[in-house]
């Protein structure tokens, strides 16, 4: 093939099949460093294409401090500082190691993740837990005793009794029917993850009344405290996906999203593991909760754009209209906005359906050539960290080009 | 007062009010013999405003008949006709003994039935459970060893479990907030009840582990196999909620709508109990299972559209495209209708809200005065039964006119 353009065409349809084949499945719960590929005892993961230490600030830097002191590397946050500028801890990519990370997205050794398989390729994509409804989460730039207590908590009771009772179903759980059903439900797995939390509940009853965990009470209660839990899952099976379409040569799909609180970066299909780094994203809308002002927006990083990556989140923002509660705007820019994506994918997604769209698929396979061409850029439903910490509300945020016209250009390169 | 008007508009804003202050919570499941005021051994209950038995025809007087064999009052159908001819067995209407029933709504004095009552007022609505996913169901016109074989599971395992974890829950479970959220899921409490399973399952699985019973698994089974089995708890809501609202002077506010093989009725809250009949509701769209035809179609009854006379179903239309798929029409045209019905309500919801339509309340109270003014009748979302029996699918169908102009004659003679 000699013209430039179908060869595009044909890996990126290569590409996007790739993602459309995946079967993810939830198979176990357990430790980073039991699970994650090259994990090591002093390695804290964080999100976004990585950076040296000392360019990381603020919220996302408190975070990774306190990581360094849950898992014992340190004794305080002080001395984190310092194991971390001699070397004694490095800090690293959490998209290098099999993983996402939410917001400040630190990820420890110790820490339980959960454990998603894609049936097909047996690519595994991993996530932490969620910290709960509680303000006091590491990944919103806090640590302290509260936010400590509350890890020691997921990783004592709450991993090791929700991977019993995964490793007790057979075969695992699959999670795709799951999110096919959550779309017809006001999800888009991303920001809004209500009904798919509801739903994984509903496939784990059985097990846990036949396991009769002392357990399973707490888990119950925490699984079902708030609506967040299913976004680990949809994040470490969009991961799960995304990683089958590396290493197509020549694909301008989007394999990855994500940042740090300094830079937004991607991964096309046809360059691996090479990042794309430009600007952060800029909110198109968002809402915040009571007494704060955009002035004290933060932003920490957040690979759950993954989720985008895979057709969810804001590429199926009409199938969750009661997001604008959440993170603001209308319902008739929602649906613009949805309909605007289908102009920068190579393809609408088989079994990932807009029931207001008259059950089309979710424009999927994001072609950073065509973002490049359009200068329409994916937009991403995130979470918002206020600059004392803590999440301060959600908002809908646009990517940056530059990242996509260097893809396209590298792509033009090794053409 | 001596303007009518003002009189009427008065009238309605009390009506509507009641309808409003409902608080309705599911606190106890028990043979209808022990729950239903009036309930007699040898009373059958059926769906619509009360027929002399002769007049019962096709799958509901089949439904009639074997209830009777089911209840033990004849040795089989044959015997079950001669009893309901010699007044041995009566026929009465369920909505005068403080239930409402699904499709042909045979309700003996041995099924278990949903008992919800009103907080504030006391006032108790019933219903009895789902049949299942199975095509052998009694409401659906059959009776036979299978649908038998069910009603008998229903009665020995479902009912006396579900009871069981209902009594154990302090003060009952409230209805009203997971019937609001499950708005926000795609719900509109009528034909589709697939959110609001899911979020009355998270409220008694706390329950179901504590209490350990021996059915758990065979009563999670039940209420998870389908999507169906809140539709019974939203009805009783709605009944209880409906009841509120009986003997308000002058108003024109609907309390009730149901129909039989040959008529839908109404009531409205000025005119107490008393029915006003019409010919039976015509569909406006609808999408049969593979194989049947609009020849198939055939009417057998149903009080399901009590959750229309309290907001739901057809007035929130807009809060469940995915209902396209099971009854058809189109996402616009669900949008034109759910706007029509604020034409012939009296108010808006004030939790009941539509996230599409910017969280405006559902249209609520149903004015049977503006109904006769503006032509514009109530629609309904119904499933579909079928000649042989069973169900065949589900559509949106149309009241007649005739019962509101009556019933506004009514009201003007009682001026």
């Amino acid at each position: 093939m000699h013209d430039p353009d179908a060869r595009t065409e044909a890996a990126n349809r290569d590409a996007v099949q790739r993602l459309f084949n995946g079967q993810p499945r939830l198979v176990d719960v357990r430790p980073a460093i039991d699970a994650l590929p090259g994990m090591t005892r002093d390695t804290v993961l964080t999100s976004g294409p990585p950076l040296p230490w000392s360019e990381y600030t603020g919220g996302q830097r408190q975070a990774i401090l306190g990581g360094v002191v849950y898992e014992g590397l340190a004794p305080d946050l002080e001395g984190a500082e310092k194991a971390l500028a001699n070397g004694d801890v490095r800090v690293a990519g959490c998209h290098d190691f099999a993983t996402v990370g939410s917001l400040a997205g630190v990820t420890t050794a110790s820490m339980p993740v959960l454990v998603v398989e894609d049936r097909n390729s047996g690519h595994r994509g991993h996530c932490t837990l969620f910290e709960g409804e509680t303000k006091a989460r590491l990944n919103y730039g806090l640590y302290d005793q509260d936010v400590q207590q509350n890890l020691e908590f997921l990783a004592d009771v709450i991993g090791p009794t929700l991977g019993e009772v995964v490793r007790s179903v057979e075969g695992g759980i699959p999670l795709r029917p799951l999110i096919e059903r959550a779309l017809r439900q006001g999800d888009e797995l991303h920001s809004r993850n209500t009904a798919a939390s509801l739903l994984f509940l509903r496939e784990i009853v059985p097990a846990l009344l036949d396991l009769a965990s002392p357990h399973a009470r707490a888990l119950t209660d925490y699984m079902t405290s708030g609506d967040y839990f299913f976004l680990r899952l949809s994040m470490a099976a969009s991961k799960s996906t995304a990683d089958r379409a590396y290493d197509v040569p020549g694909s301008s799909v989007v394999t990855a999203m994500a940042f740090s609180c300094r830079e937004f970066g991607i991964r096309v299909a046809g360059l691996g593991s090479r990042w794309f780094r430009g600007p952060l994203p800029t909110p198109e809308t968002h809402r915040l909760f009571p007494g704060f002002t955009a002035d004290d927006i933060e932003v920490m990083g957040g690979e759950s754009p993954i989720t985008e990556v895979n057709g969810l989140g804001g590429l199926a923002q009409a199938a969750a209209f009661p997001l604008q509660a959440y993170q603001g705007g209308t319902p008739q820019r929602m649906v613009e906005r949805n309909l605007e994506m289908y102009e920068i994918t190579v393809a609408e997604h088989p079994t990932f359906r807009i029931p207001f769209l008259e059950y089309r698929g979710t424009p999927a396979g994001i072609d950073a050539r065509r973002v490049a061409a359009t200068g329409i850029t994916p937009v991403m439903d995130v979470g918002i960290a206020g600059r004392a910490g803590g999440q301060i509300g959600a908002g809908c945020f646009r990517a940056p080009l530059q990242p996509f016209l260097d893809a396209a250009a590298a792509l033009d390169a090794t053409a």
